[in-house]
């Protein structure tokens, strides 16, 4: 069975910047460290920086007041910030870039009178930091819907498949005398959906590897499901079915942009001895 | 045989403006009143503005000192606009007021570096006349297709079809950053494809009064025939066929924003009589 693994994987920038963030601080050795939610949305990467030291918490009330506070990739809400403020609590912002790039527009599309609409999902962490940023003024759209208003301004969840983003500002064009978009969908994300499609046509299986609470991971699931139908999302080998390979010649194999490269590896070799 | 006049006829604000300022000046007797191109699209208008004195030019070379030229409906270039003051002609402008609209987020777009996208016909003058305020520095589209750049901004002119405008903007939200859309189909265009469409599918025949030329009567065409096959385009009664009528109970009748209520009446009786 040939392993066709995809060039675009293993984590992306804002990833990448926002480990290495956590860890130098963790080797600094200079106090508790916390994240404020699940640091990316990977499980084996979370768990392995708790085994180093590092403490997630759901609440700033649970950090202690010497420790320092990590701001995950998908950002912080308002109000959070301003309890950090508040209370003097050390932190270091491990937003990722271009999840600010997004609650940057959306301000600024606020504060120039635009009704704001945030296509993407309302319960994802970096919604609700945009959200939170916009004094939660905006409306958030998962499919396309018909909004009126005079001038509307669209932001993008920085995951968003890029054919719900266009069905989502397409159909706003009809509702108001101006519809400004900004297309925040990150480089990352774009580029691993191209990748994925083109590859899902051409082998008899694929994989999609990474956490199943990670957005991009699950979009890029969906995306290769539709034109591929034997596609699994799967986090670790162990989720791995011998039946699935039964009579297959080829194996397409990626991962999410907080799937860390040894889980790949670990598929990749798992896969050459079926 | 039940003819259904559609509430949406006769002329749109803009052109029974264009026309009364023509007629007024006609009226006032000083002079000779000159109009760049035909003021409005409408055949039998114009002839009948002819009747009374006024005189369509193609180049303003053809108009004499002490005349009085007219802008018509769908504005003047911008070059037009130059010889005008260089020469010190006399005018009056009759552009439509949300024709200067499309013209002015354009303009605006330019000077704030957006690439300019002009969704409509390049032949038509509405377009060629926005066109030249960007120093032709723009891009018409008449069809989805797909541009690279940070900025792009998009007009429509005012007589497009609603589905046309959407497929174009949705099609450049791939290509740019940012792409900011002024949706200037007017209101009239908008509120006549609307009705057109309802009505198109309760009739037996549709028939689509106004001026060969006009864009805006070529676009109703075009909507209710996609509605309903039996769809026909006429500029006169002496256009109406017998045959088309034949064993039919219901028949749609209206006309452009440009086509005369005379026009719509004289087929309004034609058809209880036939």
């Amino acid at each position: 069975m040939e392993v066709i693994r995809l060039k675009h994987t293993g984590f992306c920038f804002g990833v990448r910047r926002a480990i290495e963030r956590v860890t130098k601080e963790v080797d600094k050795g200079q106090g508790k460290v916390y994240t404020l939610g699940p640091i990316i949305h990977n499980p084996q990467t979370v768990n392995m920086l708790k085994e180093q030291g590092v403490i997630p918490v759901d609440d700033l009330s649970q950090v202690e007041n010497d420790g320092i506070v990590v701001f995950r990739t998908h950002g912080i809400r308002k109000e959070e910030e301003a309890y950090i403020c508040e209370k003097g609590l050390k932190s270091i912002d491990a937003t990722c870039p271009f999840v600010k790039r997004v609650r940057k527009h959306a301000v600024y599309l606020r504060k120039h009178g635009y009704k704001v609409v945030i296509a993407g999902d309302k319960n994802h962490p970096e919604v609700k930091s945009v959200l939170s940023y916009l004094d939660n003024d905006g409306i958030v759209l998962r499919e396309s819907c018909s909004i009126e208003g005079r001038k509307i301004g669209v932001v993008s969840q920085t995951t968003l498949n890029w054919e719900t983003f266009r069905d989502i500002a397409a159909g706003l064009l009809g509702g108001a005398e101006e519809v400004r978009v900004y297309n925040t969908i990150c480089r990352s994300t774009r580029e691993r959906q191209k990748e994925v499609v083109e590859t899902a046509g051409l082998v008899d299986v694929m994989l999609i590897a990474g956490g199943k609470n990670s957005s991009n991971t699950a979009r890029l699931y969906e995306i290769a499901k539709q034109v591929q139908p034997r596609t699994y999302h799967i986090e670790t080998e162990g989720d791995l079915d011998p039946e699935w390979f039964s009579g297959i010649r080829k194996v397409g194999l990626t991962g999410g942009a907080s799937t860390p490269d040894f889980i790949i590896d670990s598929l990749d070799r798992r896969l050459k001895n079926l």
